[in-house]
Parts: C-alpha cells; sequence; structure tokens
C-alpha cells in the first residue's frame, strides 16, 4: 500500500477540473482489525476512560470500531469486556458490578475481568458449559486516574511503560478527554506542527496563550529521539532565546509543554503541561485523553484551571466542539482545524511545505513502525530506563543570551538556530539519561552553557 | 439457508482472537419482501396502528419495510394503501379523508380502501384511465381498537382468527403499542424465555412485579400446542405450587399471564394480561402492539393501571426507552435487554444453555413454518374452534398442595415439576376444547386434581 | 439512458404484487459531478446564497454535491471555493475575510477570490511553491442581493444574463431561499403544473391564495418559447377571462406570475411576482432561490409581507417545512406535496396524465438539451435582447368579455381557450421583443383584442 498520487489544480478558476477525490492514505489513518495502522496501535497500553466514570456503572466505549464495556468489580480490579454478552447478545452496559465480575442483567451470567464465565445461574449446578467458553476481555489497569487496555496479541503485551514525566515531583496530573468526530492521526500529529501556534493561535485571529511570543515564526528542527521524535523551537524574544520541544512517544503518545509559556523568565527544563494519548474510536473518531500536569512553576501566569479539566473538556481555548458554530468561525481553534480536515485527512490533496517537515517526518516513523509490525516484527521501544522510568524529552528553556552586537536578522536567526540545537544536544543526548537526578543535571549543564554564550556575545 | 457456523473464545484475555463477527440468522430474522420470514409473517393478519390513531386525518405507517398509510373513510370503512400516489407520489399522509376513500392532496386524486382509483378530477369527465389501474392497497379490518392489515398473497387471505382470549367476559381490552430498534424476532422469543423473569426481572436488581416467587427457578417445559407451544413453570411457595404458561401463537402472537401474580392465593386457569403481536416494520426496527386485559380478578394488588396503556406506553416497568440512559443502567427491563442484543441479534454468537430450551424450539417451530411456505405449502392454523373462537393456553393456577412430608428439595421439585406436567395436560389436552363452557370445566378439573393431591400428601 | 419501464397494479388489494421499485430517472434527476443533468445545469450562472449571508463570515455552502464556501473579501468581491484549504485541508469556513482574499485559520495561506495561493506565510519568503498551484475556486458574482457562481468548463462561461423581469421600474426585488430536502427537478417541474393550484392550493383542503377562481380547472396549453417554455391557463370568471402564464428558463429558472390574483379587475400583462431557480445542492436536497417582486400593482389586496421573506422563508402559504406536522397533514402546501414525492420522485411509479403534459413537455426538453450537452454542444440560450435584457413571458392579464349569449359551457370553454392563445401569441410572438417599451406595446396590443372581443359579443 502507497500513499495515492497528488494532481493539483494549476489555473485560477479551475475548481470544474478538479478530478474525483482521492482516498485516504488507509495505511496510515485506518484502525479496524486487521489494518497495519490498528494492529501497530494495539501493540501499545491505550487509556479509554476516566477511572473516576468507571465506578458502580459500567461504562460503554469503543476502541479500534469495537464496542466494549469497561468496569470495575467491587473488588476494585478493572476490566475491559466485550458489549455483548456471551449467553444471547445482551449489551453489558446493563449489567451488574459484582465483587468478582460483572453480571448480565438478562440472564444473570457473571464474568470476571479476565472473560472467565463465573456462574451461569440459570443452569443446574452441575452445567459445565461456563468452563468450555470465555467471554472476550482485554487486559486492564489503572494508573493515575486513567483507565488502559491492551488490545493486542495477548503474547506481545508489553510492561505498562511509565515515563518519567509521570511521577515528576510537586505535579498533580488532572485526567480528561475529548472526542473528536474524525481520524486519530491528524490529531495526533498536530502536536508535530508548531507552525499552526504561530497563525492559529496567534497570528490569524488573536492570541490564544495571551502571548505574542508565540506568533513569532521560529527556527525549526525534528530530530528523532530513542521513542520517537521531538520539535524544536527556537524564538529570540528581546535579550532571551526560549527553546521549546513537544515530544511525540509512538505511537500515539505526546507531551506539551505549557501553553501559558510567554518567554519572559529565564527558566530550564520546565517540563510537560499535557501527557495525552490520541485513541482510535474508530476510522472516523478519535478522543485526546490524558492528564492536565498541575505545578506552580508550570503556571507562573496563573492561568491554569484545573476544574475545566474532566469529560469532554480542558483548560485552554478552543479544544472542543461547544462553542457555538459563530463563535468557532470567528475565532476556530485546534478542534475546529483539525475535525474539519474531513473525516479521515487526503493526504493526497496536501500541499505540504517546509513547515510540514514535522508532519511528515512523523508520518514516515509511524508507516516504518507499521510496516514493522505487519512484518512480524516488534515495534521499537526505548532502551533507557531511569530506576524504571522512560527518559521524555518535552521541555520549555529560556536562556538569557542577547543577539551579537551589529548582527543582522539572519544571522541572530541562524544563532538562534544554534542554541536550540545545542540545548536539544544536552536534552536528547548525553550520559544523564539512567542519572536518577536527570532534571536537576540538565538543568545545570543547560545553565553552564546559557552563562558561556552571554560570555561570548558580551 | 442455514445459520452461520459458531466459534467460541476459550482463553481468558483473548478478545484480540474474536473472528470477524458473523451474520445474523436471516433466514429467521429478515422480513423485507420475498425473504422466508417475511412472506411467512405475511400470511398472518398483523395489527398496525390503534383504532385511535387512523381518525380524521392519515397514519403513516410501515411494516415488513413497506411505508403506508392508514386511514379512516368518513363511512367508517378503514384502509391501508401504498404511501405514495399512483399519479405523481405524493405522499397520502397529507392526504384527505372522504367519504369513500382518500383524496390525495396533490390534484385530488381520490382511492378506495382497495386502492380502486375513483377520480382523477384535474382529467376531463370522459377520462377512462381510473379503470386501467389501482393503488397498492391491502386488506384492513378494525377490531377491539386495533386496525390490522393483511399484507400477504390475495388468494391465500385467512379469516381474521378470534381467540377465546379476546372475548373472555368481564375483560376490558385496552389497547397499546411499543416500538422497539431491534429485529422482531428477539423481542417475540424473550416470550419462552421464562429464566430471564427470575433474573432480569427479579434477582439482578430488585423484584419489578414486587413478588419474591418469581425469583424463584423454575421447574420448565415447553410444549407444543394446537396453535404453537407454551411455557410451563412450576415453583413451589410455601404449601402452594404456582404454574403459569405463557402462549405464543405462530408466529407472532403471545398471551402473557398477569406480571403482579405473587403465588400466595389459590386460583385455576386464570387467564391473560397481555395479548401482543410483535410485528415486524423493518430488519431493524419492531412494534409490540396488542392490548392489556383488565379485569378485577387479574389484578388482585391493585397495581394495574389503565392510564398508562396507549402509544409507546404501558403500565408495567422498563418496556421502552423513555427513562434517562443512566436510569436504564442502574434497573435495566425488557426493553433494554432486547433492544441492546444488537439491532439483530446474531445467533453464532449464543450459547445456549438448558435454560433457553424455550427459545430454540421456538426458532424450530417457525423456522419449519417458514420453509413449509417457501416450499408453497399453508402454514399450520389451529384446526380448533369454541363457537368459532380458537382455544388459548396462556394461565396462571395456584394450588394449595404442600410438599410430602420428610420429601427433599430434589424429590419436591420433581413433583412440582409433575404437578405442571398435570396441569398442562388439563389445560392443553382432553376434549374441553370445544365446550362452550370450557374455562369452568377447567378449572372444576384442576380443583378435583389439587383437592386429590392433597389427599395424598396428608 | 433510458427512463425505466412501468408496470401498473390492476388489481383491488393487489399491493402484495408490486415489484421492487424501480429506480429514478437518473439522466434527468441526478446533478453529481459527471452526470449528464449535473453537466448541462453546469452550464448556466447558479444563486447560491443571499449577499447579506456573505458578509464578514465565509459562508460554507453546498452545489452539485461539493462542498464549498463562498466569501466577500474586504475589498468588496465574492469569491466561491472549495471547502477544504489546499495546504493541509482545514475548512475555510473557519478562514478569515481579508482585503484581497481569504486566510486559512491554520497555517495562514491567502487565497484569492479566483483560487490563486497569495500567501503561504508560514514558508520562507523565498519560497515559490504558491505559484506553481492554484485552490479549486468557482467564478462568481453578486446580483441584486444573491451571490451567483458558474460552475461549468471555463471555457463555455456565458455571460451573466439579464431578463427583463429582474430590471422593472417600481419592482423591489427582495431575496429568499428555501431548502427542501429533495431532488430539483421535482420541485421545478411543479412550475409546470398548473392543475395543482386547482387541487392542492383550492379545492382539497381550502383556498391557501383566497380567491375561488383557482379552483377552475383551466383551458390549458404549454407552448414553447425563444427561452424554455411557459403554461398558459385561461379562465372564466364571470364577464371576466382570466389568463395567466407562468415561465420556465432552461433549465432551472422559473418566473410566477402574483399567487393572490383573483380575476376580479382588467389588467394586461401583469408580471412576475417570484423569480426562483431550483438549484441542485446535491441530488437528494435543492433550493428554490430568488426574489420574490414587491409592487404596488402586483399586490391588489394588500397580503404580501416583504419582512417574510429571507432565509428559509416567503410570504406565502406552505412553502417550508417549519409547520407542525399535523398541521401540514391538515392543510399541507407545496413544500408537503413535493418533497413527499421520496427523495427523488420515481418517474417509473407515476400515472401521467391530460393534466401533467407540462411536466412532461419540461421533462423532454431538459432531457434534449442535456443531451446536446453531453454531446458536445452548446446549451440552446436565448438570441433575444432588449438593450441587453432577455425578454420574458410569465404575466396575468384579465379582460372583460363575457360569454358570448346562448353559448354552451363547452362552447364558452372553448372560446376562453382561443383567448388565451391569441393573447399568448402577442405576448411571445410578434416584433416587440426589440423594443425598448415593449411592456406598454404588450399591454396595448391586448386592450385592443380585448375590445374587439367584446364588440363581437355584444
Amino acid at each position: 500500500m502507497n500513499a495515492p498520487q497528488k494532481r493539483s489544480l494549476t489555473e485560477p478558476y479551475s475548481a470544474y477540473h478538479r478530478d474525483a477525490l482521492p482516498e485516504e492514505d488507509k495505511e496510515l489513518a485506518h484502525v479496524e482489525r486487521g489494518s497495519p495502522g490498528g494492529e501497530y496501535l494495539r501493540r501499545f497500553w491505550q487509556p479509554v476512560a476516566l477511572a473516576a466514570e468507571v465506578g458502580e456503572l459500567p461504562k460503554r466505549i469503543r476502541m479500534f470500531g469495537e464496542d466494549l464495556v469497561a468496569f470495575r468489580a467491587k473488588s476494585g480490579r478493572v476490566g475491559i469486556l466485550e458489549l455483548h454478552c456471551s449467553h444471547r447478545g445482551a449489551s453489558l452496559e446493563y449489567a451488574v458490578c459484582e465483587e468478582n465480575g460483572l453480571r448480565c442483567c438478562y440472564h444473570g451470567w457473571l464474568y470476571g475481568v479476565d472473560g472467565r464465565v463465573l456462574e451461569t445461574p440459570g443452569d443446574p449446578p452441575e452445567s459445565t458449559l461456563r468452563f468450555s467458553i470465555c467471554h472476550g476481555a482485554y487486559p486492564a489497569l489503572e494508573y493515575k486516574g486513567l483507565v488502559f487496555g491492551y488490545f493486542g496479541p495477548p503474547e506481545n503485551k508489553p510492561e505498562f511503560p511509565i515515563y518519567d514525566s509521570f511521577e515528576l515531583q510537586g505535579d498533580r496530573l488532572v485526567p480528561y478527554y475529548i472526542t473528536y468526530p474524525c481520524n486519530w492521526l491528524q490529531v495526533h500529529e498536530n502536536v508535530m506542527d508548531p507552525v499552526h501556534a504561530v497563525f492559529l493561535h496567534t497570528r490569524v485571529t488573536y492570541s490564544h496563550f495571551a502571548a505574542d511570543v508565540w506568533g513569532e515564526l521560529p527556527a525549526m528542527e525534528f530530530p528523532q529521539t530513542p521513542t520517537g521524535m521531538i520539535y524544536v523551537t527556537s524564538r529570540r524574544w528581546g535579550d532571551n532565546v526560549w527553546v521549546r520541544s513537544n515530544d511525540i512517544i509512538l505511537p500515539n503518545l505526546a507531551q506539551v509543554g505549557h501553553v501559558w509559556e510567554d518567554g519572559a523568565e529565564p527558566k530550564e527544563f520546565s517540563r510537560v503541561a499535557i501527557t495525552r494519548w490520541t485513541t482510535p474510536v474508530d476510522n472516523r473518531t478519535c478522543r485526546i485523553i490524558g492528564w492536565r500536569h498541575f505545578s506552580s512553576d508550570a503556571d507562573p501566569r496563573g492561568l491554569a484551571d484545573e476544574r475545566q479539566c474532566g469529560v469532554e473538556s480542558v483548560d485552554f481555548f478552543g479544544q472542543n466542539g461547544a462553542r457555538p458554530y459563530e463563535d468557532r468561525q470567528k475565532i476556530p481553534g485546534d478542534y475546529d482545524a483539525q475535525t474539519s480536515q474531513r473525516p479521515i485527512a487526503i493526504h493526497a490533496l496536501e500541499n505540504l511545505t517546509r513547515c510540514d517537515i514535522g508532519v511528515a517526518t512523523l508520518r514516515r516513523l509511524l508507516r516504518a513502525e507499521l510496516r514493522r509490525v505487519a512484518n512480524g516484527e516488534d515495534p521499537k521501544l526505548s532502551p533507557l530506563r531511569v530506576n524504571g522510568l522512560v527518559p521524555t524529552y518535552t521541555h520549555d528553556t529560556v536562556v538569557r543570551v542577547p543577539a551579537r552586537t551589529g548582527a543582522s536578522p539572519a544571522t541572530d536567526k541562524e544563532f538562534v538556530r544554534e542554541i536550540g540545537r545545542r540545548i536539544t544536544e544536552i536534552v536528547v543526548g548525553g550520559d544523564h539519561h539512567t542519572d536518577p537526578s536527570r532534571t536537576e543535571r540538565v538543568r545545570a549543564m543547560i545553565r553552564d552553557y546559557s552563562a558561556q554564550q552571554r560570555m561570548a556575545v558580551a
């Protein structure tokens, strides 16, 4: 499967000559059972619901186009079962949570979290039917307010990976999700598109993040990392240089820095504001689900609001479809831009430019990985661990390094880009990854580098 | 056409290995024109609307996937016509009821209840077009507040059958209907599933019928009758034995006993609480339509409420989708269990057990009958008549027969089953069917039998 | 492609014998890209929105099954662009109107009204991508409160045609539209169906236009004109004869006379009340869009109401679906009759009669024209012009010509028909078409003719 050919219009007023619409890039975008993308994504633990939603009542969910139910036995264990009872098909969203499992409302069959049939109480006690069949179940677990499932081949189930940013001291992780009526990929790849922040979030209507620095077109780099890739954006802001990286952990986990960063005050290796998976509900629906990180140093301007984070809601602008249509037209947000790229964006109609290198790189990495899995190999996983934690790379760093005296704008832009490259080397490379004090060590290295640069400039 | 093969999962956490979903059992479930099930069901009069709905304005209806209009000419006669005018296709739901027919709003064509074109008033008087064509019509009649249609081959139109339970003295028949967004069969076969009453209606959440006796797993039998089949459930309740039968008159008529029975007081051959057809609106929609029977002896605890019976409503728990989703999750009813078996239940995914013998028997009978019709034979009809009335078998009977002294629970359950069998022989067999005083005769026979048993026990 | 065969039912109660539904007449009805009807309709300027809707915000529209956006640059020029941005596909309904074009919200690409890419601001200044591609655009213009587009081959773009009735002195043209959930053809052809006015608008329920004269079955003719066809209806009303013509300008423009005409007062060549295109939104949706004409002599009874004309609304009865269903059943209007002819009317199920000659004629003309275009020829356009204006033929004329003394009703009907024919010759034929004072000249000719007839009668 290769991406379809593109044919652009080249004349004014030529829409009449538009060919029939090409198909979407099925290899990358489709997620149903047996699709290359779906099989690849199934090899990773995926969050499916807020733990708070999986309480006394079962929660109907949908993943990879399958209808399922997540539930919590009274013992506290969570389970993910196929929606329809193995007996007569009644939906388990109407079942009752019991001590050790979920009991179907219709004839009382009781299922364990693993799908074992524990009781078929309408049958005589000597019935052995329940030992010969299992209800469809997927492994499930709960972590920091989210319920996760593993939807891949049982023999390939990976350890649940814990990233360093999940366990940062002083961070409060608040779970939330937002459902998007479109394919997962176009939502996910937006994280590797720093240019949309310049236009969508700042220049085209007004500054969604209340800081003009976002409207500066940055120097950009898109290096790979042991877990995937990051973007590196570097901007001059007065005597400061702001270097920012967002992190994609393949396939569908992203970490985003603080949206209210304004580049005003020096900081080194300030960490994650959002950890989010973009999960494949079905080919035409996805869900951003994860945590907002709250900590005092991450919100110097006091604009964050934990109370807005939860079901279909988060505390920054334009992330869901709840606003009236005309308001969304006047000041569109991420939700409007991304869902409107068609239910499944058609790559063959795009005209990618230099500002889309991040998106193109991500697609190339995903395609390589899903083909690897389709060929029977394992997906690439990070080889690094710090006390069991996998290092991540999202950060905002602001260093006070004025432009060199007399430098032209072009020369300074190269200087700024060079600062971004060097800081990225510090963050991604080096031997600090297995150091329990990684954060402090990286910060010190950046401070040293920054001081050297200031001296060189002066 | 045979039912598709089933393949069950047999390992915990094995949902990943689920095959692609098999198809529904089309032979049994589908109802569109030319389908075996549809052609079989078309051989019987089917209720389509409440008479009260077919008044000054035509009533748009849908049956067997066809769009139709039921109407009442001012003469009082009811008719069922194809929805779209034979002239230019305008919908006859916008037509006007006149003395002898229905007049299309668009150009005034007038149709009789039989589809004859009575007027084409835009044409010159000498026009003969109206003699050369007929509008599509189905035979219709009105009976006890319901409008019925016959949708089968004209040459096979049966007499409208009147069952004894339609004409019981002291019974008030109150018409009602409820539309279900699912195939007719899964709703209909629930009548032959007495075990769901134990679990859905009693044990799993709480007692919908306010009587714990429903939660006792009964001895069960599923004998055939001259018109179809019944279930026989027999339960020990203190010194009493409660024997209950619900009746399926093939293909899609069911009669159900009283839902507020509590087994407390002796009664013999107490009759019908609900007469209901489950009609095929289309493959994925059906309608329960019929009557609630109201009489003083049928409601000793005063829980029935005639005012709740009508359009999309009936006077007992859980019969429609009007409750909020969360309430339906907390205490699901028949509507929730049955509609959630998928739009068309997939038999190949079921695991039927001994508690599903009634459902399996009903499917076998329906399949035999629809194949008979597909082969050009007539469906089986009851040969019995009492003054033109066809006997039916639904009843609740409570006899005071204590357990034999010293009998073990297992021995007593066999005794209870034997009492159920014998009472069923009295109700279904014998020579009383053509006796105008059948009811009294059956009751006397049961009383005799009950007295003998009491004596034998004592 | 030929229209499919028809098979009528001929027996009462024979709906069971209905064949499977035939298909719609795709050649005439379908409008998607490449369909014969769609390609024909694309050869004409089509109105797509009210100018008042295309203001600060772009307006999402749909035509010929294509999703588009109409917008107004701040310079005032209107444009019609493909909905999805050529860069990454975000919808231009969320774009910002600027001085010279429309700027996508996502990455700031700027498009001119002709589809030229004016800026790709995320790219380096030296980027030349924007010179090598064009965004899909259709020519657009604004005229008297409507925005029009041309959707055909650029090389065949016709001059925007102005009809004499667009520029009548004393006329106020108020734009409006109403969307119909059905194919365009069944809505359009209603204009050539004068008999529906007798039944739908007058006799079947009550007189929608408050004048009993509409209920008289008229003498009818359907002559062709240089631009298409008209109907000619002629009715006796006391000593008056009312001759009325509505005009179809091929393919989908219609002009309709005053709906409150009552035949009471003499008038000659009174002109247009409604100019309306029936536009193809997609195969199953159309839009009536055009102007209500307001002038004092067009509304002698004061029943018109300009304030009711606009988005999804017009000032006469039964033109949209806003009334409650039961009200629409009691007194159906055009909207109810036409939308209920199925989403796409099935001609093969119709039984056309002499009262449908206008509809049949229109279909024949359309079929001939669309085949001409499919064969590579140009559609027929009017050769006539008066100072650049194309003459049109809609009129109401009431002449005082009593029935001849002693004439039988049949004889008088022939006389009335003859008057209609002669007045139509005056209106359609003759050498007045290029006369700047055509209206006055036609009126004088009719007055002369009328006076002669009165003398002949007396």
